[in-house]
C-alpha cells in the first residue's frame, strides 16, 4: 500500500457515526480518503468531515473496494452480515456494536489498556467494547496495572443516546410533556403524561430512572450487564475476575456515569491511587468535594477523557476503593475509542510501508 | 392518661409535614387532638388533616401542653433545640432530623425491623433514619433475618424531595429552561442555561446526575453516605458490618432508588429470597423482566411499601444478592415511618390505660 490509507465510516449518519466525523475533523489528520457509508435510504446525503462535504454512499460489497481500515457503527445484525464482507476485501474492521465482542477471535481493544491486542486478528476484526464498560476501564486498567484488580460492584447512570437517536428524542419528548407540571408526585402520572410510546426504553425515562438495559439474558440479568462483566474480563485479561453489575438508564442526554467498588490485592492508598488517576493517559482526576469539584455527565459532556472524582478507600476494608466515574458514551464510550483503534491499526508497519 | 392521645406535628408546613397530614388522614385513627406546629411565619395558616381544617401554631414551649406525641419535620438545629423541650413536657418525641440518630441513648427504629428498640428512650426521644436509608432497609432487614447479612454494596440514586421543597422546586424550575431545547450535548451547555442557582444541590440536576448528598465528612466521605452506614448498622444490629456506598442525586421529583450488593454469610438462592421478599411485611417483590416489571421511581411515588425489584445472584459468588429498591423517601422514607413510631408508642400500656 502506498500514501495514506482509506478509511471507511459505515453507520455516518447515526449518533456515534455523527459523533466519530467530529472526531475525525478534531484529531491528527492521518487519512486518505475518509468513505461515508450508510443505508440506501441515506445515500446521496452529504456530511462535512474534515471541513468538506462528502457524499453518503449506501452499503455494498463494492463500497469496500479500496478500503483498508472499516468503522462500523451500524446495528449488530449489520455488522455480524457486513464486517466479514468488508474483512474478505481486505479492509481491517473496527467494529463498535455487540456482534462480535465475546468473539474468541476478535481482540477487544482499548488503546490506553491493553493496545497489543489488536495486532493478532484472526478475523480481520477488531471490536470496541460497549459504551458503558468504556466509561470506567481506562481508569480501572491504570488502578489495576498498579493494585492488581480482585473484584467489582458497579451500578450504572446510563445516558439516553447509549440506546441511540431515538433514545435522545424519547427523552426530549417526554422532558416537554413533563416540564412545567407538577407531575413526579403520583403513582403513575409520569406515564400516564407520557403515553405509551416509550422508545428504546421499557419505562418512561423523564422524572425518572429505569433499571434495565439491554435484554434478557438467563437468571434476570440484562444483556448490558452481562457485557459489562464479560467485557471487563476480556480487555483486562482476568478472565475470572468477579463482576456484580446492575444497569440503570437515567434522564441524561450524553455521558454515562458508575459508582465503582474495587477491590484490590494489597491494601490501596487513597494518594497513591489519585497519582495514578493523576497521571493515567485518557484519565482526569477531578476529585475536590470541598471545592465542589467532582465530574457530573452535565460537564463532562462533550470532552474525550474518562473523568474520574470521589475516590475514597472503603471505610471497613483497606483493599478496596469507591469512584465516581464520567464519560461520554458517545465519544470515548463509541466514536473516539474507534478512531483511536482505527490509528493503532493504520501505524503498523503493513500501512504504513510504501 | 385517659381518652384517645394527643398528638404534635412539628413541621407541619414542610415537605414531609405535607406528606404526614395525608397519611394520619388515611390510616387508623387512634388519635385524640392532632395539633399542628411551625414557624412563627406559618402560625395561623389553615392545613387539612382527617378532613378537618386545623390552624397551625407556631413553635413554642407551651405548643406541647398535654402533648403524648409529637413528631418532628424540622431542620435538625430545630429539632435539636426543640426537642428535648417536648419531650421535657412529658410528650415522647418522634424525630425525622439527623439530630438524634447516632445518639446510643436515642433509638433509631423502623417498626418492621427492630420495633422493640423504641421501648428503651432514655432521653424520650425515638429517631426515625435517613430517607435513603430507609427506602432499603425493611428489604434488608428481612433477608438479614433469614441469611445473616455480611456485607453491603449501595448506590443511591436519589429524589430531589429528599432535599425539601425547595429541592423540588429547582428540578421545577431547571426542567422549564432545558425543556424543548437541544441542550445536554456540549460541556458545561446545562450549568450556563440553568445559571448559578443550583438551590440545595452543588451542581445542575436537570439532564444531569450528582455524586453528592449531605455535608463533607473525613476523607471525603458526604454526610449522607456516612448516615447509610452508621443507620444500617444501628437499625439492624451488627455495630461492624461492611457498607461501602455511593450517594448520586437524580432529577427525579420523589422516590429513592438504590442497587444493592447484600453479601451473607452463607450460600442463598434467588427462589429463597423471593419467598422471603414476597412475604415481608411492607416490601412488595415485583420483579419479572420478561413481563418488563421492575420498580421505577416514577410508578411507586405516593405509594408506602419498598418496592424490590431485579433480584439476582451475584454470577461469581453465591452468598451475594443483586438487588434493585425504590421507595417513596416522603412516605415510608420519612413520614410514614414516623407515624408508625407514633403508633408503636402510643399502643403501649402507658397510653392504653385509662
Ligand atoms: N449510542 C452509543 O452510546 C453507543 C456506544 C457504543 C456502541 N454503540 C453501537 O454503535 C452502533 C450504532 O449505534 P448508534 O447509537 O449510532 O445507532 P443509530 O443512531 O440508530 O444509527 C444507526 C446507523 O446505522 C445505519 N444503518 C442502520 N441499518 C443499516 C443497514 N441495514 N445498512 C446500512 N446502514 C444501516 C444507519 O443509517 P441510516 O441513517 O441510513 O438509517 C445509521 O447510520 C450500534 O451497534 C450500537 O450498539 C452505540
Ligand atoms: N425530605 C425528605 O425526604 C426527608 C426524609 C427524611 C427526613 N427528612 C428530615 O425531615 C425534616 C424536615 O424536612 P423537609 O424536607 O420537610 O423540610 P422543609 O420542606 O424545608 O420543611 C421544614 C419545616 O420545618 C419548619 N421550620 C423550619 N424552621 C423552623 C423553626 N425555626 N421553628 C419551627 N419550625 C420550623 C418549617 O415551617 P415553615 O413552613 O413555617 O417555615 C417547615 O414546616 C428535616 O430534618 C429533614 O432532614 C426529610
Amino acid at each position: 500500500m502506498t500514501g495514506r490509507p482509506t478509511l471507511a465510516v459505515v453507520g455516518a449518519t447515526g449518533a456515534v457515526g455523527t459523533v466519530l466525523l467530529t472526531i475525525l475533523s478534531q484529531r491528527a489528520d492521518i487519512w486518505g480518503e475518509i468513505r461515508l457509508i450508510a443505508s440506501p435510504r441515506s445515500a446521496g446525503r452529504k456530511l462535512a468531515v474534515r471541513g468538506e462535504e462528502v457524499e453518503v454512499v449506501a452499503l455494498t460489497e463494492d463500497a469496500f473496494d479500496g478500503v483498508d481500515v472499516a468503522l462500523f457503527d451500524v446495528p449488530a445484525e449489520v455488522a455480524e452480515r457486513w464486517a466479514p464482507v468488508a474483512a474478505a476485501r481486505g479492509a481491517v474492521v473496527v467494529d463498535n456494536s455487540a456482534a462480535f465482542r465475546t468473539d474468541a477471535d476478535v481482540p477487544l481493544v482499548v488503546p490506553e489498556v491493553n493496545p497489543h491486542a489488536a495486532r493478532r486478528r484472526p478475523r480481520g476484526i477488531v471490536s470496541s467494547p460497549h459504551c458503558t464498560t468504556l466509561s470506567m476501564i481506562v481508569a480501572l486498567g491504570a488502578l489495576h496495572a498498579e493494585f492488581g484488580l480482585r473484584e467489582l460492584v458497579v451500578s450504572s447512570y446510563q445516558a439516553v443516546s447509549g440506546a441511540g437517536r431515538a433514545g435522545v428524542e424519547t427523552l426530549r419528548r417526554q422532558l416537554s410533556l413533563v416540564a412545567g407540571t407538577e407531575l413526579g408526585t403520583g403513582p403513575g402520572d409520569v406515564r400516564r403524561a407520557v403515553g405509551d410510546d416509550t422508545g428504546p426504553f421499557p419505562e418512561p425515562v423523564a422524572l425518572n430512572v429505569v433499571p434495565w438495559a439491554g435484554t434478557l439474558c438467563d437468571d434476570g440479568w440484562s444483556s448490558e450487564e452481562m457485557a459489562l462483566r464479560d467485557e471487563s474480563r476480556k480487555v483486562l485479561g482476568l478472565p475470572r475476575l468477579p463482576v456484580a453489575v446492575t444497569c440503570v438508564r437515567v434522564p441524561v442526554v450524553t455521558a454515562h456515569s458508575l459508582t465503582v467498588h474495587a477491590r484490590f490485592e494489597d491494601e490501596v492508598t487513597v494518594d497513591r491511587a489519585r497519582e495514578i488517576l493523576a497521571t493515567a493517559p485518557g484519565v482526569v482526576l477531578y476529585d475536590d468535594p470541598a471545592a465542589g469539584e467532582f465530574p457530573t455527565p452535565a460537564d463532562v459532556v462533550g470532552t474525550d477523557p474518562a473523568w474520574v472524582g470521589r475516590v475514597r478507600r472503603a471505610l471497613d476494608d483497606p483493599t478496596a476503593l469507591e469512584l465516581f466515574v464520567c464519560g461520554d458514551n458517545l465519544r470515548k464510550g463509541a466514536a473516539l475509542n474507534t478512531a483511536q483503534i482505527a490509528e493503532l491499526v493504520a501505524a503498523e508497519a503493513s500501512f504504513t510501508a510504501p
